[in-house]
């Protein structure tokens, strides 16, 4: 936790620390100029889930400030608010965790902090100004630029980057360094960001907690061992070594680690001796400190600081120890959070529409589920198993509330009686399972799909469901049938369902669907179409049959030829006696490339100085899957698109067969072509090359791991003409480790521990009747090859849409009268508007007080698009139509201070060896209240808070 | 710490626990009749030294009860004080430690206790009511009748017994029982006894200290597991579980253990929350309660309860493992603390004689010093060997301010203006150094030798010093020369002088003495005769030369005689070519007896199942010592006396060199005789029985160590008609394994541990120049066969000048005429009185308030001797003869509480199977204000403070 859990305690030395007679230490030292000043920062690190679920640490621990009000007296409650006012209590960074920087999509980010900041705003009227990141296992730009200086913070600090990259930093007195992580944004969006020397735990020898065998300062000389002259000095020492690598004559020591402070008396009686002591000796200044008090004596020194530029990825914290398997860590965990961030985006969408619930169900829980799974011990994948079921549990809980709003929201604005059925059944399309299109048509219903788009943008897709008759159509809500296909669902995935099904739900569905249905859809921005799919007396559907429009290759049918598949103009060519990927023909673009797909894995280390586990990804060996291994695929052609369903399963299962020898393995893909350059990769694609680090020499002892980095939305390589590019359903590790070759790591399994502290191997198993067998996970990843230039397009638009997919609700109907008595089209905005093709609405939120918090996200960097790197207007009028609003407050990207304000109290550091004025950023200008135009500039996210009149009854009209 | 640390923690209890519109517990709930109580014993277990020293448990955590004042605020001490009136903090055993009650004699004992309880009556005007012995590892009748009963307690509660005798208790209900201790006081010295059912720890899973994993109660059903049901079931069923096993529907549980309460709060949350929630289920009882609440509930069922009488040792926590090793384990430290108890006393007498300074030296650190070392890890030598060292320099500490106090009292007394050499230097008599006699004479000087008696009755006893110059004479105080006699120092005592002057204190001593002189000195009781050393000019000393009256033996000298040693009647019949006691002859007694006298050791269990430690005592196999090694030993006659020099460190020595082989080992002492009953051994003299316990059918899986017990002041056995005694000069184990043999075991040195805590091996080693071996312990050891029934009045009498031997002080002088300006003769009594045979005056000490406090103890046992087992009376008014009383109070032994007003209080336990009226026991009746007499029957020890008339002025005479 970001606030840090000593407050209890410090109550404790009101009590304690102020009476005559017995000894009274003089702790009252403020920064003395001339000195060095030593800032002990009392501080404790709560995970809000890691080896303990959440819960458990809450109820045995205290620490988390969201629940405190519950179970802490008023006079608490009083004495807490006090020391904050007082700003002996600092309330840092200030999110609902400390988010991992790897894995979470920026859209998480955002939510967890806004979720946090708002709240510390509401009981306590405080506006972190401090970045404290000191646990994740590397820092990223969007954290520097976006959570860091977009929210108003004065300094970011953390513990974790490469040990070369420290020791260089060390060297040079450059861990404190004025951050641009930004390209487009520069020096309006920079932060000062200080890496603490070795750890965020006090120096050796001064560790107080229960317990801790730190000496004691020994005061009493009428008892045995005194020793204020020895502490004194090692005291001294510490800070002046700390001082040797240090910038101005400020050094923190962050005085505590992690779950410390369980009795704070035993810190700070140890401290407000050592404050007095060190201060009577004199040579150096010690002082109780905060982050705050910190960076405003840093500020005050006037100095200029070294630029940094880029991330602090991949994170090493020794030789062969790379903190890139966590990347990938447990996919299936990552995809989920994934899954439930779009699904709450759109969610809190139609809570909008319907009115946010007071009482009833509503978005909350899965808001707060969601910001405990961006914490770095959750998303990250490096949690025990039982607390990654803990998170995943919460998701399920808040997606069944969420599900509720969604329901009750999309009922209400088609009128319709009969509640949709937009619960979890379909979120298992996964494992082609979805109960609410399993149903029997054959009486003459007909199933309702509504089909919501939470993008901004009119927008086309495949829907694509299990249906158990083969005698269905599909017609529009005007009345028309439109073409639809259905394809048999493949042993395998079946065999899936199965057991999955068996595994979780303890038991089999009780009907099995043959087919996958599948129809091209339409939906209106932030709006839905309803489709109606009904049994046909003959046999009309196009069916995908094996003779005709249905091609099966096994991996044992040894054929010669090649295989061209896809729409139109896009062709993947396949070799079918080895069924794997060869090729890639763009005929409009002209591209006609070989491209090669592979699955390989890498065998883990096992050995004891350094294993690979949850956090390390140490390869020990790579190993290609042997032809008998290769996965079976299935080509199904149909009339709009082609599909690949290459099973990653396979591989898992071959994984498995080859641990007893192995031991451990990472399963990955490969893309090979002939593309030789360089390879980039999130919101912000870094460059990044291979074996370099562009802030010091690397010194090369993982040629593999050292080059994998966190894929995020997605990675490509380029040439000189052509841009390979990969997109991924969720955030793994990635890399490319030859030229012209890119490789995901897509799965892993472990049987070891690599000895950073969550003592449990990585081994994700499912279970049957006790037999349990690794998990599998079913992903996408998306491949495209374009011109050079062209690809931006791609990965930024289609990346929006891949990450919020339709969202569908389901009902059944008798007869065929619903559009008579329904709402069949609905857009929450202006029908005739839709947002510009570089601008997503990444929030639409009503707040408790019925305001709406809105973010509009510029999806361009500069220079990424010829098109689309400009500046962007929304019309909010024309977002709200049905709506009027009648104020308009920019905000800080959390929402806990206006985005003016901010600006105005953000320091302004210097930075080493650049001109007195930074580069001008281009940034959206102010809002006209009158003609109420966003503008955006490249990659800016801007937070509104938007007032309506209250009068105004909403009221949605069929539309489009 | 008999005061248990949770008071800091409870004054957070009383602003956590009172608040309103959080969760407010129910923890008001008194004892209900009818239900199964389940009293909570909210406790903390803090040894004053063990694995630290008592400073380092102090300064780390707060629980020396005798310093709180001066670290606390007056805030804490208020609230304190307030918890304490309310009865929410108990102070009970209330001693300055929880005394071992093996190893201690039990005048250190009543020291101890005296000290902590008028410490706790003064500051908190509190009289403990419970006694507390939970640790200790075995429990002897004198902690029950006298430091129970007699202290003014109504119930004593421990944990440690056997692990057969718990077994048979459980299951008879008899843990709890009314314990007879003493034979001679039988119910007059009774107390209400409980044995924990398992130790002095919670239940399984309900341990709640920071970082204990047993399962907190989680009560918030807005958080995941939520347990209220499964705990309130288990605490239940555990509940349920003791009272099968218990009498009466009272249990208690002892929430806490060793060092808890470190952060109260973990503690005091989850028994809130069991009190609520066990009492909301209602099918038991729980209720916050203190010992002596269970004691009043247990009291108020008017049951009868078992009887038990002698004592719970030895103690085996399980098979093969019986905690008697540490009956010897440090003999050194245990030899070094009878040493300073005995000096302590005889220090306080003098002090009182010149009365007691309130700002200069004075004995309170000696008696500070003292009581910590009684505490169950100190002188009972199971704690780590720097906490036995802290032990040590404590000691020595005190010493030397007690010694200021001896020398400025007997300047005082003597009218000398030079000050008495009464320092450290003659405590090194053991290792044959004593720099004050080691002076040189041939100048004219002479020594003075002040020679003080501590004992109530005239005294003679041999005085024996190290001179330097073989041409001296001994003159009394009349002038008249005494006979004297010097004896070589053997090779071997010099070595030992050497080496370990070279190790304790550095170098070697300057000068080498050649001899002892000893000579026959005679004190009057509680009094002083000066003698006087000077260099003769001819040789008129009586040498004992070898040609003459000195014979030496070695173990190479083979020779077939059998050699008779001993002055007068009494001789001691040696084998000359084995030097081995074989026989004692006391032609006065008609005595012929066959003894044999060898040295043997046990080697260790080593194995890993239980390993034989400083607490345990686990012989695996008993070796002689070869012939070859057989002691060397030195019989040196002179006119009056015999002297016995087996040197234990020949033995020693011959251990440690067979060590690598046998690995552990404890040096034995066997004495073998003709003689063949079982054996008895204390204060009290208890029955031993081979192999056979009186309260359960003994099975025997150790039939030596199951067989050993605490020897403290002497063992005997004997037969129809004679008593075969040894007496110690420090507390050792012994049994008697065979019929006929006696055995002591004089030291151990052990390589491993044995489990129980300390994690250190028994390896005292003594070091020169980084060489160390093991230590050398010198002792004595005291036999002598009586007729049956003649043996008590030397075991007693002759015991109680082995614990008071005289105390010597030196000054030099210039010419003769010491006499003329000084008092060279004293009595702190009327010189003609004194002491009945059978009392011991065991304690003299003036108060702060000027008032003395004095104690007399009969130290027969009923029908132990046909003519001291009497009632006994002393003068007070002849005792006192130099001051004028005006008032005697008794009060209890612990001198917190009139006698009077603590019989009142005394609950009176039934016991089981008794009529109703005890048998009566005679006891000293009250003393009568006019004639100020003490009557004392058996056994009886009586504590008065008396209150003199102030204006009196001591004055003293040259006396006798």
């Amino acid at each position: 936790m970001a606030i840090h859990g000593a407050w209890i305690l410090l109550t404790l030395m009101s009590i304690w620390g102020v009476e005559s007679k017995y000894m009274v230490y003089n702790t009252t030292s403020k920064i003395v100029s001339g000195k060095l000043n030593v800032h002990l920062v009392a501080h404790t690190h709560y995970d809000v889930g890691w080896l303990k679920t959440v819960d458990q640490y809450y109820v045995g621990s205290n620490n988390s400030i969201q629940r405190w009000g519950r179970d802490q007296s008023e006079t608490v409650q009083e004495i807490v608010k006090q020391l904050i006012n007082s700003g002996q209590l600092e309330l840092i960074n200030g999110g609902m965790c400390m988010h991992d920087e790897a894995a979470p999509h920026y859209i998480d980010m955002t939510d967890q902090t806004t979720l946090g900041h708002r709240f510390i705003k509401q009981e306590f009227n405080i506006t972190p100004r401090i970045g404290w990141q000191i646990d994740p296992f590397g820092h990223s730009a969007v954290q520097a630029y976006l959570l860091s200086a977009e929210v108003g913070f004065d300094s970011l600090f953390f513990a974790r980057i490469d040990y070369q990259d420290r020791a260089k930093r060390k060297d040079e007195k450059s861990l404190e360094v004025v951050w641009r992580g930004s390209k487009s944004l520069g020096s309006s969006a920079q932060i000062f960001a200080g890496a603490f020397p070795e750890n965020y735990e006090p120096p050796n020898n001064f560790y107080y907690e229960v317990n801790d065998d730190s000496p004691i300062v020994q005061d009493d000389m009428e008892l045995f061992d005194y020793n204020v002259p020895e502490r004194v000095n090692e005291f001294v020492a510490a800070a002046l070594s700390q001082a040797n690598i240090t910038q101005t004559n400020h050094v923190m020591w962050t005085m505590g680690t992690d779950f410390k402070y369980q009795y704070a008396h035993t810190w700070f009686r140890q401290m407000n001796k050592f404050i007095h002591y060190v201060n009577q000796d004199g040579r150096v200044n010690a002082l109780y400190s905060t982050p705050l008090i910190y960076t405003d004596a840093k500020y005050a020194t006037n100095k200029a600081w070294p630029l940094k530029t880029d991330d602090y990825f991949p994170h090493a914290d020794r030789i062969n120890a790379y903190w890139t398997g966590y990347f990938t860590s447990r996919p299936a965990l990552k995809g989920y959070v994934r899954m439930m961030s779009a699904y709450y985006l759109a969610a809190r969408q139609l809570e909008f529409f319907k009115g946010k619930s007071k009482s009833g169900p509503n978005t909350d829980y899965l808001a707060d589920a969601l910001a405990l799974a961006q914490h770095h011990d959750a998303v990250s994948g490096i949690s025990k198993q039982h607390v990654a079921n803990d998170c995943a549990k919460r998701l399920s809980i808040g997606y069944e509330k969420a599900a509720k709003v969604v329901e009750t929201s999309l009922a209400s604005i088609t009128r319709s009686s009969s509640k949709t059925d937009s619960g979890s059944p379909c979120l298992l399309l996964n494992i082609s399972y979805c109960p609410a299109s399993e149903v029997d048509l054959s009486n003459g219903k007909n199933l309702v799909v509504v089909v919501y788009n939470p993008l901004g943008w009119k927008r086309e897709d495949v829907v694509r469901i299990p249906v158990i008759d083969e005698n269905v159509m599909v017609k529009d809500h005007g009345g028309n049938e439109i073409k639809s296909q259905l394809l048999p669902l493949q042993k395998a995935s079946l065999a899936i369902r199965n057991y999955y099904s068996m595994a979780y739900l303890g038991k089999s569905p009780s009907v099995t669907p043959k087919y996958w249905l599948a129809f091209s859809s339409s939906a209106p921005p932030l709006g839905f179409n309803t489709y109606f799919i009904s049994s046909r007396k003959q046999k009309e559907t196009t069916i995908a049959a094996p003779s005709e429009n249905h091609v099966v290759y096994g991996s044992k049918g040894k054929q010669k030829d090649v295989i061209k598949v896809g729409p139109g103009n896009l062709k993947l060519v396949y070799s079918a006696n080895q069924p794997k990927l060869i090729g890639y023909i763009s005929s409009r673009n002209m591209i006609k490339e070989s491209v090669r797909q592979s699955y390989s894995f890498y065998s883990g280390a096992t050995d004891t100085q350094q294993a690979s586990g949850a956090y390390i990804f140490r390869p020990n060996g790579m190993y290609s899957t042997k032809p008998d291994d290769q996965a079976s695929f299935t080509v199904l052609r149909g009339p709009k698109y082609i599909r690949e369903s290459i099973r990653g399963y396979i591989r898992s299962q071959e994984c498995t067969r080859r641990r007893s020898m192995l031991n451990l393995s990472s399963l990955l893909v490969l893309y090979r072509s002939m593309m030789e350059l360089g390879k980039k990769f999130g919101r912000d694609f870094l460059e990044r090359i291979r074996d370099y680090r562009k802030d010091w020499t690397l010194d090369v002892n993982q040629p593999v791991a050292g080059n994998y980095y966190p894929i995020n939305l997605g990675m490509y390589m380029k040439d000189d003409n052509k841009e390979l590019s990969v997109l991924v359903d969720r955030s793994v590790g990635g890399t490319s480790i030859k030229d012209g070759q890119l490789e995901l790591m897509l799965h892993r399994r472990l049987l070891q521990d690599d000895g950073r502290g969550v003592a449990e191997a990585l081994n994700e198993t499912v279970c049957v009747l006790n037999k349990c067998s690794g998990l599998t996970v079913v992903g996408k990843y998306y491949l495209k090859i374009d011109p050079l230039g062209e690809g931006a397009k791609w990965r930024r638009s289609f990346g929006q849409e891949i990450y919020s997919p339709f969202l569908l609700a389901f009902t059944e109907q008798e007869g065929n009268g619903w559009t008579n008595s329904h709402v069949a089209s609905f857009s929450g905005m202006d029908p005739s508007y839709v947002l510009p093709d570089n601008v997503a609405m990444i929030t639409l939120k009503e707040l408790n007080d019925g305001k709406v918090l809105i973010r509009f996200a510029h999806l361009y960097e500069v220079e990424e698009d010829k098109d689309l790197s400009v500046m962007a207007s929304v019309q909010l009028k024309n977002i709200f139509a049905h709506k009027k609003i009648i104020k308009v407050t920019e905000m800080s990207l959390s929402a806990n201070q206006g985005r003016a304000e901010m600006e105005k109290k953000r320091l302004v550091w210097k930075v080493e060896g650049s001109s007195e004025e930074a580069p001008k950023v281009v940034r959206g200008g102010p809002v006209d209240p009158a003609t109420l135009v966003v503008e955006l500039a490249p990659m800016e996210i801007r937070t509104f808070i938007i007032d309506f009149e209250q009068k105004t009854k909403m009221s949605y009209v069929h539309c489009c």
